[in-house]
C-alpha cells in the first residue's frame, strides 16, 4: 500500500514549502518508499486529526497515522528496517537527534527573512490564519518584523559559522552520502527557496553548495519543485 | 610510553581551563590511555613549537606531536582502534564532525561572560598577551565586554534551545554513553566552570544535568579540577 504525506502547501498545490515536510520527502526517497503526498493548508486540521496533530508532516501507513518529524524518521528506519538505512546505525541515530533540533531552530532563524513571503504565497483561507498567529508570536506586524531583514542578514549567516566549517571539510554531514541529518538541516533551506526569492545564502558558501548537492539527489527530487532560483 | 598532553593552565598550575584541552582529557581516559599534563601558558610558544601550532591542546605521543583537538581525536581513534571508540563507527565519525564546530562556537558565544574572570586566574606573564590579543579581537576592554553580561544571559541561555532539547530525549548526545560528540560541547561548559563563578546554566537545565553526568564520568575526572560550584 503506497504511503500518503499530508505535505504544506500555498494557493499554488503544487508549492510545497514546509521544512519539516521536506525532511521526510527526502527521508522517502533515501528509503526508495513511494509515497503519494496530499497537499495540506494551515487550516485544515480537521484532516490531519486521527494523527492527533494539528501540524504537517502528517504520514499514513496503511492503518497508521503518525505526526512529527523526528518521530515518522524513527517510525520509518523501525519499520523498513532492509531498505537503506537513514540514520546508519543505533549510535548515529543517537548522534542525529540533536540534528533535528537544530534544524527546527534553523526554522525560526529563517522566520525574520521569510515572514512576509510566505504570507505571499498561502492560500486564501490560510492568510488570516497565518498573519494572526504569526503576528501574536512575533509581537508585531509581519510588515515590520521583516522590514528590516537586509540588516539582519550577516548576522543570520555568522551564525551558521559551525555548519558551515563541518561542511568545509565533507560533502555531507553524514559522511560521503547524505543521511537524515541532512534532510534535517535541509529542510529549512529548501523551505525558504520554495517561498521566496531573498538569497540566505552567498554563493559559494559551503552550505550552499551542500544545499546544491541536496538538490540533486533522488533525480533532483527537491530541484524539480517550484522554487525561486536562490 | 606514556602519552604527554601540553594544557592550558593559569596562575595556579592546577588550574586547567582550556575547552579544547577538556576535550582531549576526557578523550584520553575514554580511550583508556593515561597521560602526563603538563601545565601550559598562553605565552610558551617555545614549549609547543614542534607541533607546527601555537595553542593547545598539543598531544605527544613517543616522537610524534599533533595539534588541534579534531586532529589528535582522529589520531587517538586511528592510532589505538582496539581501545573504546571515540566515535563510535566511520558514520557516527563523520556526523561528530558538526558537534566540533558547534563547540567550537559556543567558546566564542561564552566568552562575553568570562572575559574577566580568564584574565583574573591567568598567570603573570599572560596577563598583558590576553588583554592585548583578546581587547584587540572584541574591539573594547575586557571590563567593558562583560560588563552588560547579566543583560546577555538569557540570550546566550535561549541559544542553547536544540541542545537542550536533545539532552531532554537521551542521556548523552551519543545515546546512553557518552562519546567525542558530548566531550566537545562539555569542552566548553567545563572551562567556563573551572575559570569563573558565573552561572552560565540554571539549576534543573537538562544541559546542566548532563554536565553533570559528565562530570562523574572515569571516576570523577573533570569534577575533581579545581573549579566553581556553578
Amino acid at each position: 500500500m503506497t504511503l500518503r504525506l499530508y505535505d504544506l502547501a500555498g494557493a499554488d498545490p503544487n508549492r510545497r514549502f514546509s521544512p519539516y515536510c521536506w525532511r521526510i520527502r527526502l527521508a522517502l526517497a533515501h528509503k526508495k518508499l513511494p509515497v503519494e503526498t496530499i497537499p495540506w493548508r494551515f487550516t485544515d486540521k480537521q484532516e490531519i486529526a486521527p494523527s492527533g496533530q494539528i501540524f504537517v508532516p502528517v504520514l499514513v501507513d496503511g492503518e497508521r497515522w503518525i505526526a512529527d518529524s523526528w518521530t515518522i524518521a524513527n517510525y520509518l528506519e523501525n519499520k523498513y528496517p532492509d531498505f537503506p538505512s537513514l540514520f546508519g546505525g543505533a549510535t548515529a541515530r543517537s548522534l542525529t537527534r540533536y540534528y533535528s533540533s537544530f534544524a527546527d531552530g534553523l526554522v525560526g532563524a529563517m522566520f525574520p527573512f521569510l515572514a512576509l513571503d510566505i504570507l505571499s504565497h498561502v492560500a486564501d483561507q490560510d492568510r488570516s490564519y497565518f498573519r494572526e498567529t504569526r503576528e501574536k508570536r512575533v509581537g508585531t506586524t509581519l510588515e515590520a518584523f521583516v522590514a528590516d531583514r537586509e540588516t539582519k542578514l550577516p548576522g543570520f549567516r555568522a551564525s551558521l559559522t559551525p555548519l558551515r566549517l563541518a561542511l568545509k571539510s565533507q560533502p555531507f554531514l553524514g559522511g560521503d552520502q547524505p543521511l537524515y541529518a541532512d534532510y534535517a538541516v535541509f529542510g529549512p533551506f529548501q523551505g525558504a527557496r520554495c517561498i521566496s526569492p531573498f538569497a540566505l545564502l552567498e554563493e559559494g558558501d559551503a552550505i550552499r553548495l551542500w544545499r546544491d548537492r541536496l538538490l540533486d539527489c533522488f533525480g533532483g527530487l527537491a530541484r524539480s519543485a517550484p522554487a525561486y532560483d536562490v
